[in-house]
């Protein structure tokens, strides 16, 4: 498979593997921290290829992933549901194709498009947001992944309007006081469904479980995920020294009925 | 929704939180360490109702994921790899609906489950492994799911025979001694495709490293994935003390060429 | 240095390294699970050396830690402080020779034991419990490691009655409900001394920081302790697959006068 | 107890937590990010008193730790050992007063100052190095702790010199190449003494374990610590986003004879 025009390419250099996330457009040049590569010269290489910069250095051409994608060109107006989070979410909640998940807020919208990469082809994200901008940087970010057919996106406070969607599979609350957007939540999920909430303090944790106590939640569980990287060089293989060592709590329940 | 004969269903104590999947087999009881419930009077229940067992306990009856279903009933011959690595190695890949996955050694197929989850509708995994029991139990565990049809099984080892398919975009290698099988794997994959191996011990690790470096992959990771649960009862919110702390070394790289 | 009548020693097994913490009584036979050793005959030979059990099986002849005595033999009647958590607050305050700390409770001894160690030879450690059988296992730990002679034990419920000395340097608080002991513990603590709170969960946690902001204490911190033990076979270098993952939190403030 | 000339004081702005170690001299002034404090002020007053910067902001007056002093104005001319490590080493070998330690390289000097902290008054630390500047900068790091009585400090290297010193309780490596000062450190221990390695990487690791076995160790121990530092803010109490997540591994052996 070739490089095209226009394509998302990633490149790493086999130097010391840094990695960069750049648009192949016709006559632009492509700038490394070791040199430029011509973009026009990228077009019809294999991907998997390895090419020079004007340096000398040599770099591999990849296809990046999704998270390739948002991490290194997404662009941030919020605090971000990392993709580690996103992981652990997605495998617990068993969203796969064909689920229907509302989520309130959008933010940047990355955790949008995990979901909408997940619910292909069959299913749809609604994603709420009170923040008409925070809408347009998720939809720029989406449209860069090519999965805004997958997602609804819509201006509007949960808390006070709630939602206008019930019989989800899913609702994930990124919210600074996600406990006053439970209520309405619970009516936009179906019997069963998944209620997971995202919080970064345990000042919050211990609303938003109360809150999920007294709604009759069944199953509920909290974790915090931490990848650890490590250094992969031939002599020092070991654990990076500095990580994103906590993001937020993840808190999962099912909605029960009576 | 309601429950249906021969379902599989998560049964959650709503006094202290066991869970259970159990079939609804009509006529059977499914017993619970408080009492138990006649399967024949879930059927028609809706998802989410709360029944009595036969002692009186509140028990929601919910749908179980594919997770749920898995580490409470899959069948286990080998090590398995944990949902909270195999979601990092799917997200860290970009595998989704459409791709094309090679596994070796298959074991108990969680992995493989897992795997065939994420390329429904149209993607494939193909598993491999040398023991017949292992293909066995892993077709079981991959039936009970309902994911037989996205994953062909073989009888093969990869190591001596090789591969039988080529321009994978994931080969997934957990097997003892997977820089034996890295060679073949490397063949299997397209330019570009993700090298995933999951090994136990730093010994491994250090000859997989020495492998993908010498075979020239670029962009090569590890990590490794600690999820911690916590209690989430109302006057005790804290972490699970005993943890699964170590299970694998993820490490992921893409195969260049020249 | 050679083992003396009633010294206790510490066996680990070469095999598997097992370890044993056993008191080498004339006339009494040690029991490992791979055979016994008669005490008389380790009487003389010198730490460091290699016996053989009565099944012929090699095991190492040393010098326990206190840490090895306390773990391996000490009573427990309450939920300990670990020696991870111990070694952290004990550096964290800079406990040393000579310093004065007040703790409550007591429990089973084992943190004051830690304290006692480290204080020697001026310092002192006054330990306080509600509970007298508390106390008298908290003495029956101390008098195993020779600590006696550094500790005051006193039978009061600090929270009703207080502490009856004051000036310490600092004061450790083990209890299910310290934030009612923070006033009595900022009397007996000197200005700039340290209070230090251990609290496994994080409805404690709120209520103690809220108490030590209400109290003026500056430089509040907080922290949990992780450690990982690994395995060290010649070709399984790993990280052990479970551990005690959560103890308890540690606070640590200074109080201050205005 | 009252600030004098030349004291070391740990300043803790009350306004953010904002920490510093300054010392008292007379004439002088300590400037903080918020404004600066006249030294000849701070004499007379009380530990544990709160005083005004220039600017007006709140300052507790605190008594540091050795760990404050170090940490805040230690020297370093090295990676040097992180006090999670050291609390850890001197807890799992049992130092305490009177032990004596041998150390190699000593670096910048801190875990040599941690050390001698805790053998006082009657233990000794042996400090070796091959570079005079570490030397140097070592002994001034432990001069400004006051703790040059309890440490000697020898320029040697001893891998290829060996140690001057036998007997000792403790050995500690911490050096490129531990594995080529075992066999000397085995000399300078005493049976049933502690060899106690720290190395960042796992190729290290592999290589130690190695040569600890082939030179009959036994309890061979080997841990990492991990501290997780917490952000105490009223309504934002959450662990902090970076750590230092990896530092070295601890690997701890007991010497036996035959």
């Amino acid at each position: 498979m070739a490089v095209r025009e226009n394509d998302l390419v990633l490149l790493v250099s086999l130097d010391d593997g840094v990695r960069l996330v750049a648009r192949v457009t016709r006559g632009a040049r492509i700038s490394t921290i070791r040199g430029f590569i011509n973009a026009d010269e990228l077009i019809g290489v294999g991907y998997g290829s390895i090419v020079r910069t004007s340096l000398g250095h040599e770099v591999a051409i990849l296809r990046p992933s999704p998270v390739d994608i948002l991490m290194e060109r997404g662009e941030r107006v919020t605090q971000v549901i990392y993709p580690k989070d996103a992981a652990q979410i997605i495998m617990s909640t068993g969203i796969g194709p064909g689920t229907i998940v509302a989520e309130a807020g959008v933010g940047s919208g990355f955790m949008t498009a995990f979901l909408a990469y997940y619910v292909r082809p069959n299913g749809k994200v609604y994603g709420f947001d009170k923040r008409r901008e925070n809408l347009e940087v998720a939809r720029r970010n989406l449209s860069m992944l090519g999965l805004l057919d997958y997602v609804e996106l819509e201006l509007r406070d949960v808390i006070t309007e709630g939602f206008n969607i019930n019989n989800t599979d899913v609702v994930l609350l990124d919210l600074g006081d996600p406990w006053n957007a439970i209520p309405n939540a619970t009516q936009a999920l179906k019997p069963s469904g998944y209620l997971v909430v995202y919080v970064p303090t345990i000042n919050q944790v211990l609303k938003v479980l109360d809150k999920m106590r007294e709604l009759k939640y069944a199953d509920i569980k909290m974790m915090d995920v931490t990848v650890r990287e490590w250094k992969t060089k031939t002599n020092e293989v070991r654990p990076n020294t500095w990580i994103n060592a906590h993001t937020g709590y993840v808190i999962i329940g099912r909605k029960t009925i009576r």
